[in-house]
């Protein structure tokens, strides 16, 4: 499907038929998904595709059994981490190694760049240096922020969570399929069922299927565009 | 262009020709990215297209003179805010108004949820108590979480933020053109330029332009879909 009509008939549809999806489907849009743009390449997502009837019954009950949840053929909800950084690293510099001529800048950005930004500490010793540091060296020149505390990192790994969201959702829709992404959800119960730590924050679930007739509960409003687009 | 050649084509460009672009294709972009999904339909964005020199020599300055900035045609940066949704709360509302037989529910959503969830207050006295009362009631059944603090409410507008950068990024790729997100720039200084208070966020900063033959700096490598995928 030509990418514009994708984007324009992406609507939150929040009643689904109960006509069933085709897994290949579903493949294909995670597919889409995980090419998506992100934060250093570091790829904090995961992505959790509901198959047991065992998991679905309490992830809807945790969804307030709401019509897009209840009546989704497939269900995906999707992870940001801030515990994968070390694993991907590491799966990054071996990818390194195997390019022609690793430009030295890439290798020294993920083995020394890389751990300063992700790794975490319970007592944030190294992010109140680190915002000590740059703030005092941002007065003279301009320097990168650090993101300061937990929330900040998860707002990080969100950001370029969503970015994949955003692939996923637009490649169902060119695939025939409508989708809703729910935040309306009790976040402890589904890092419960789906067992997830504190360093896991569901980013959001998307209910998925063919749109029922009266899926769209309404017409699309959106702010103006002078409002929200500045030219400076 | 076909969906999945835009996704398969988008890579981040760093180098881009001195081709200029087109209005036009921008303002195709944008539009694109404001009919992305987010949360309550409260469209927390903004755009800031800039045009001036004035302006883009500091910018370039701010994100560390880097070629996805300076070579870029056009510059867009995307900033996420907690401070607009007194005006996007009532200019939904408004449209509410316009509907045949408005849904009560959804009235009393955006009258009284949204502020109980978007009101901010300096000592987080709000925040304190809708955590104190949602982990309560919590234990009993499925309660929505609120987002404590400042940090995390970012986090939530950089997410449906996000979800219109990629639209925009994907809307120029499927237009020939090229673009490179940014994150690595001073945000303290875009800030500045921008002239926006601490109630603004910059989610990124977008390089946009017709790619240089060496404007892709290696091949594009993601962590394989089995470590981030999980059926459960």
């Amino acid at each position: 499907m030509d990418f514009f009509d994708v984007v324009q008939k992406r609507r939150s549809v929040r009643k689904f038929t109960d006509q069933p999806v085709d897994s290949q489907l579903i493949e294909k849009a995670l597919d889409a998904a995980l090419v998506a743009p992100n934060s250093s390449n570091m790829q904090p997502w995961e992505f959790y595709w509901v198959k047991s009837t065992a998991h679905r019954e309490p992830l809807i009950e945790a969804c307030f059994r709401q019509n897009a949840a209840q009546s989704a053929q497939e269900l995906i909800f999707v992870v940001a981490r801030l515990d994968t950084w070390k694993r991907n690293q590491k799966l990054i510099l071996n990818w390194i190694d195997t390019l022609d001529s690793p430009p030295k800048v890439l290798v020294n950005y993920y083995k020394k760049l890389i751990p300063l930004a992700y790794m975490r500490d319970p007592f944030f010793i190294k992010d109140t240096l680190a915002y000590l540091m740059t703030t005092l060296i941002g007065w003279f020149r301009p320097t990168p922020r650090v993101s300061f505390g937990t929330a900040r990192a998860f707002e990080t790994a969100s950001k370029s969570t969503a970015l994949a969201c955003e692939n996923l959702m637009l490649a169902l829709v060119a695939q025939g399929l409508s989708c809703c992404p729910m935040e309306g959800f009790d976040e402890v119960r589904v890092k419960k069922v789906l067992k997830l730590n504190r360093h896991s924050h569901v980013v959001m679930g998307i209910g998925i299927g063919y749109a029922a007739e009266d899926g769209i509960y309404s017409s699309q409003f959106r702010i103006p565009r002078e409002l929200v687009v500045k030219e400076v």
